[in-house]
């Protein structure tokens, strides 16, 4: 492997802030729907005069090597988490799902993940040697003076880099491989916090509570094996034989979730957690002129749009002619954005697109209904917008996701295995659409999400730009960082303390005994 | 006991909100520094055009019948937490105090607040009653069509009020009777929480982490007293057989709690905690005349401020008499807030004063050095305006709070034992005058405390008008609110799966002998 870097021609030049209040951020990036709200924060951070610097993988698939709002310097790599594996992980995926039955459907899912998880892991990794092995790159990194790393943690490579430069680290963050970002960094009760992939919400039975222990239980064999197969290795290797993975990646500085508790359920939290759930929305641009006609030509009965999101740009054909048919029956006109071969059941009301502008939709009057696959980027949209959602869950987090507007009335989940079957979807998109309830709910949801004293985006640069002005925030950070388990839990003190109180009664028992028998002595002495 | 209310003139008509903005606040008030603190929340509130009534107890010490910024009534109550009770419940604790062991001291502060705590709340609670059983009363209430009740929760009147009147409930809280308020809100593991009284930071050995959990088990012996004998038979009573007064008491909207973490330590925390330490402090307003005359008298050297409190006007002679001479030896001028006899040792270059401007002398630039008892309000107020501190430590979490201080480099903190022996209390102001780390770190405590994306009285205002807008907060509060403890803590799941995996197990083994057996059997009929 190759490893050398190139550098885009004048970014070390670039690097030193340009005035006191602007600050120079070393970025780590992952792909995907991660990429694309992350760099809805790089740009707001470039309009507050930051300079940014983003390591991108050669085989990045959607960090482009240039743009107006950051330099970036190429990393040589020969695997990472590209379009063809992922899409091909995808396919199978759905081709499974659609015929199992619950109960196989769950151990496929979560069972699966553990070798699939290291798998992608283990590609995307490699872009730590590549990088961390180049000492030019290295020494140069070092002069650049970097005020902070930001990174999303769903893959580990940027807390390593952050530790090995000696930076601060923000997260922008809703999953640590693969477990959802609060496991990682506050106290999880499993008896209220439906666990990811246990299609649960807060509110559990005994039956319910056991399944969602035990999908805990295979979440942190999932989390542990990345963890010790895939990134120990690399921290011992680069930062020392001491170094533990698992207290640098929980040892952030300040962790930017991307939920907040309209769209989650509440828990407990910590400090330096700050939420910024549907940072990326914003209030509705106007349409292209010819979608704006499309939307218009509508009249009362208005649109629904459908999207399945940035994995998924196809179903298999027999679902996607369910779903057209559905569609062709309805007075609504329909933007669906599918990039597979076109229906063959497709009626005229509805207008196949390969990309739309969805938030820009979802804020139009018009717009009545969102079919979603339940990515956390739309549902938060939806939410923003107030507009009903038909869930149609493909894989991970999204049915968990669909399953918290269900819970609040503003949705309605099916799943591939029962979205085509009898009339399931056409059924699920006329109730919607039909009964009042579910757009109420959600412009319920719209009014306390947009009702917080300080915008989410505005809330995220400031904790950005306070870890820019105090070195990091480690005056937020606990002290159960780092601690074992057995003493963050006191278990050494209550066995001390049982111990401690038993010996006192053995020795209480023993003495009165003691006494009993030299009275009785006594007494048969004087008999 | 009289059982009737005296409406203040015009109350009744001013309830209804002027505008569809502005909110109708019931006030249950506390009192001393608790009250103190609540008034500027109540003004910042009357400012933005809220109508406050506030229900006062007939014994109230600080809360007046009239005011401009609120209307009250007043309850008719033979016995309340009155100015003489109280002192002379702390004269008798300074005098046993001075003289205490060490573990005397711990016994007698944590034992003894037992039955004093049960003897304070009975005081208090006989408000509730006084005020229930008055139907018209209770009728106009009703009618005055309250937004929300706001109360601080040391005491248990005011949840109940808001309960029995079917109102959204916020707090201004820093204790409940008398656990810190995170214990009733919030996961608190005592393994790197310092329990008040345990004197210790969040970095505990082994040592030190079982004292904890003594000081923890005692308060908690104290917090059930209270609740089960001063408060649960009159929930019982007037909220019927079923209500749970620990439920009710742990049930608010909105905490906002009177901390954050650059005073207290970073530990979990829930969604529907907001944190406001320091919302009562200020920029320093100008001095009355003849105060900035004394203070520019004092050239380079400066000031040093003396104060201890709301509830402690004096210190016994000898006591006073050696601090008083401690002043007399500096170059400095000395502010001090004293009510006592004057100290025959005193100096000309100290002032004493019946009442001094606290924080806009905090805020004067010749202010150099704070003599403070460590209460919350004095403690923030030093950290806002990043003064030093030597503290002398008086009773309950004050030793706490100024450790708090210590720990960060700001505070010198003496106790009543230590104070008055060999130099100590000139030694500690000396070192912090002379040592510049001291002033250095409580101004970094400045810093980063003012280093917030909103003003902690904002905040506040902003959550409790929050709670008017969407009629309470019920989103924010987590499912565990009212869940018995072997369910949170998935003890019953725990033992269920652990009988499961032992049956297996067992199942297994007997089913190994039983193969094993007909193996061995087969084996010698064949023989």
């Amino acid at each position: 492997m190759k490893l050398t870097c190139c550098w885009s021609a004048t970014l070390l030049l670039t690097l030193v802030p340009s005035c006191c209040q602007s600050g120079n951020i070393l970025v780590i990036p992952t792909e995907g729907s991660h990429w694309l709200n992350n760099e809805i924060l790089l740009k707001a951070l470039h309009s507050r005069g930051h300079n940014i610097t983003i390591a991108r993988s050669s085989k990045s698939w959607y960090v482009k090597d240039s743009s107006p709002y950051y330099s970036t310097f190429t990393v040589p790599v020969e695997r990472s988490f590209d379009k063809k594996y992922t899409r091909r992980l995808v396919t199978e995926y759905i081709k499974f799902q659609r015929g199992a039955s619950p109960l196989a459907s769950f151990l496929h899912v979560t069972m699966g993940m553990i070798d699939k998880n290291v798998e992608v892991h283990r590609a995307v990794s490699e872009f730590l040697p590549a990088m961390l092995d180049d000492t030019e790159l290295m020494r140069r990194l070092n002069q650049s003076k970097f005020d902070l790393v930001l990174t999303d943690p769903w893959w580990g490579n940027g807390a390593i880099v952050a530790k090995y430069l000696n930076l601060p680290l923000v997260y922008n963050v809703r999953w640590l491989n693969p477990e959802e970002a609060h496991f990682a960094v506050a106290p999880s009760p499993i008896s209220y916090i439906p666990v990811t992939l246990s299609g649960y919400t807060d509110k559990m039975n005994f039956f319910q509570r056991t399944k969602n222990m035990i999908t805990y239980l295979i979440t942190q064999i999932q989390t542990t094996s990345v963890s010790k197969l895939v990134y120990q290795p690399l921290c011992s290797k680069y930062l020392g034989p001491d170094a533990d993975f698992d207290q640098i990646k929980s040892g952030a500085d300040i962790w930017l979730i991307r939920t907040d508790f309209v769209f989650d359920y509440p828990r407990p939290t910590m400090p330096n957690v700050v939420y910024m759930g549907g940072f990326h929305c914003t209030p509705a641009k106007p349409l292209p002129k010819d979608l704006e006609e499309f939307v218009q030509s509508s009249g009362e009965h208005g649109v629904i749009i459908m999207s399945l999101g940035t994995f998924v740009p196809s179903l298999p054909d027999d679902m996607a002619n369910k779903i057209a048919a559905s569609f062709a029956e309805l007075p609504q006109k329909v933007i669906w954005s599918y990039s597979g071969s076109k229906p063959s059941t497709l009626g005229n009301n509805t207008l196949l697109v390969d990309w739309m502008p969805q938030k820009d939709l979802l804020g139009h009057p018009k717009v009545k209904l969102f079919v979603a696959h339940g990515g956390t980027n739309g549902v938060q949209e939806a939410i923003y917008h107030g507009v009903p959602v038909v869930g149609l869950s493909l894989f991970f987090d999204q049915y968990d996701n669909l399953l918290r507007l269900q819970d609040r009335g503003g949705a309605k989940v099916l799943t591939l295995t029962t979205v085509d079957k009898d009339d399931n979807f056409l059924k699920a998109v006329k109730e919607v659409l039909n009964e009042p309830s579910y757009r109420a709910n959600m412009q319920r949801l719209s009014r306390l999400h947009r009702d917080q004293p300080i915008e989410p985006i505005d809330n995220a640069l400031f904790w950005i730009e306070f870890v820019m002005r105090n070195k990091g925030a480690a005056h937020l950070k606990a002290q159960s960082h780092g601690m074992p388990w057995y003493i963050y839990h006191s278990v050494d003190v209550a066995l001390f303390l049982t111990g401690a109180v038993l010996l006192m009664l053995l020795t209480a028992v023993m003495f009165i005994r003691c006494l009993c028998k030299s009275a009785c002595r006594g007494k048969l002495k004087r008999d």
